[in-house]
């Protein structure tokens, strides 16, 4: 198997994404493609006696920035990593593709070089938010801030293959709305119901953004915008709260004993409420595996990546989608 | 100053509403219209010695109910408090009205019987979000979930009168955005930040709904669904925590004792944290003051939101708000 790792838009460098791969490499095998400044990548992996494991570095002269315009970007960049990459993957020898960088340019990328499945009109975006009860997939979180019934369909075959890849056998669905009962909200939110009421056995309705952490639903269908609300209001909240603690704790003698006592317990809902951690996410709806790394990933966050890339491509997810659209056409 | 209040609708009984009037009444002196049981209400009065001040009941025999449908409730239930009190509020003699009925409901008869101010096409709901830097105002919070540039634009113009109302003399204002970049997210928010940067003074751009709770700016704009999926995930994100919390802290000893040494601090956290404790607010866009109250409100939050219905009328908020569509207007 053969995965292309673009070594640029790390806000920590490209060697932990080298690093990253050198552990992928000890729990799977595959050839790592690496996609960067080769002289860099050599010497790097010459200090890490990498020279046992088979790899190939494709030397790349320029960058996308975060700052660059996505589709811009990726027409006018042609020397940069993640152009040069996702070039690369439409090669049948090449399975999949991660990077770190720019995700509005990977994902004009993915949709304008690699393409989209037949069927599937819109790349989106996944993430995975952690919950007291368990993990739940949403879709979409910013790719598509512009969503009807049919988009968010869509997001809903994608991400039932996607469940499924990830292990979930008979995944669960809820629609984020902004009341529970049927009728509220949007009429296209409505519509969308009665569709997946009719024809999906795991469909459990609304769900109140409320509640969101403590559901067991495997996958929440949301709208770019309100995904990416969503998720970021999750983290500030969480990231606020947890500040106004960590100064309540150290205010007086008394409760800075308290947090001490209770400093164990903190770091592990903090660990539990950190949806970054899962990391990578693949961008759903491109015809061939592309993978979106968080910019800040650690070598243990791009392993992980880079692992999930290796179960998304093993479980033939795209396979997979592209057969519920097929069912669902002749149904 | 007559304040017309519904005396149904409250999920704590209508003794809890006339109770905050009594409260209010300690504050603030106005007369205050009863929609409700008249008999109920009377012998509650009697117990109560309220025969000292000077009062009205307007019976009702019907009652609005959070399950009917709104636009039809209001049309059909024609005996109902909500609706006669509403009807009641277009005579000039009487000031404002509040409620703790249906939210849908009440934005439906402000629009279908008040009727709303020249220039401004729907009404809307707001918010009051706590935080750590200050409190800040959010338009619309559920009432319009389909929105372009110039129904925010209404919000924005209402939005300035209302923080006005409420003693902040040069509001700041951002729109919630996914990203803080001009010209990320759809394409209707990127025209109402051009729109807002050159007239407005107080402008300060996007703001990602992760920032929320840190900003120090007054009002934050946005559409109907994300502002619901806003307030509610903060909501349900804090609930949570803090029921993890409180969890950890009975998981064993060491961390009962630290739970009980920082239990002052964790309720001051959560308290600050509930939106829910400001209870009320107007419908803006109403022609004449319409305040709802939260459906849990106890007595204190009645109170409240009467002095805050009063304050409100005494500012001139509805006059302010055609003053600035005025000027706007002759730009």
């Amino acid at each position: 198997m053969r995965i292309l790792i673009d070594c640029l838009g790390s806000d920590l460098g490209f060697e932990e994404i080298i690093k990253g791969s050198l552990l992928a490499l000890k729990e799977k095998s595959f050839t790592p493609v690496f996609y960067g400044k080769e002289e860099e990548i050599e010497k790097y992996l010459k200090n890490d006696n990498f020279s046992k494991i088979d790899y190939e570095i494709v030397d790349c002269t320029d960058e996308i920035l975060n700052t660059d315009s996505p589709t811009i970007a990726i027409r006018r960049k042609k020397d940069s990593s993640m152009v040069k990459a996702l070039k690369d993957l439409k090669n049948p020898e090449n399975d999949g593709l991660i990077s770190l960088g720019s995700t509005g340019a990977l994902l004009a990328g993915a949709t304008l070089i690699v393409g989209r499945i037949d069927g599937i009109s819109r790349a989106s975006l996944t993430s995975i938010i952690p919950g007291t009860k368990s993990k739940t997939i949403i879709l979409d979180i910013g790719a598509n801030v512009e969503v009807g019934e049919e988009l968010l369909y869509e997001f809903y075959i994608m991400a039932k293959a996607y469940a499924i890849s990830l292990g979930i056998e008979n995944p669960t669905f809820q629609i984020l709305n902004i009341g529970t009962e049927k009728g509220k909200g949007p009429d296209y939110l409505n519509r969308l119901y009665e569709r997946l009421e009719k024809e999906e056995d795991g469909f459990r309705g609304f769900i109140e953004s409320k509640d969101v952490l403590n559901t067991d639903t495997d996958v929440i269908i949301t709208g770019g915008f309100a995904g990416n609300v969503l998720i970021k209001s999750i983290e500030g909240t969480a990231k606020t709260l947890m500040g106004l603690l960590k100064n309540a704790a150290y205010s007086n003698l008394k409760s800075k004993i308290g947090g001490l006592l209770l400093k164990d317990s903190l770091i592990e809902i903090k660990n539990m409420l950190d949806y970054k951690k899962y990391g990578s996410a693949p961008l759903l709806g491109s015809k061939k595996p592309v993978f979106k790394a968080h910019g800040r990933s650690d070598s243990t966050a791009v392993k992980n990546g880079i692992l999930n890339l290796i179960s998304f491509i093993e479980k033939d997810t795209i396979g997979n989608i592209e057969k519920i659209i097929e069912v669902k056409k002749n149904e």
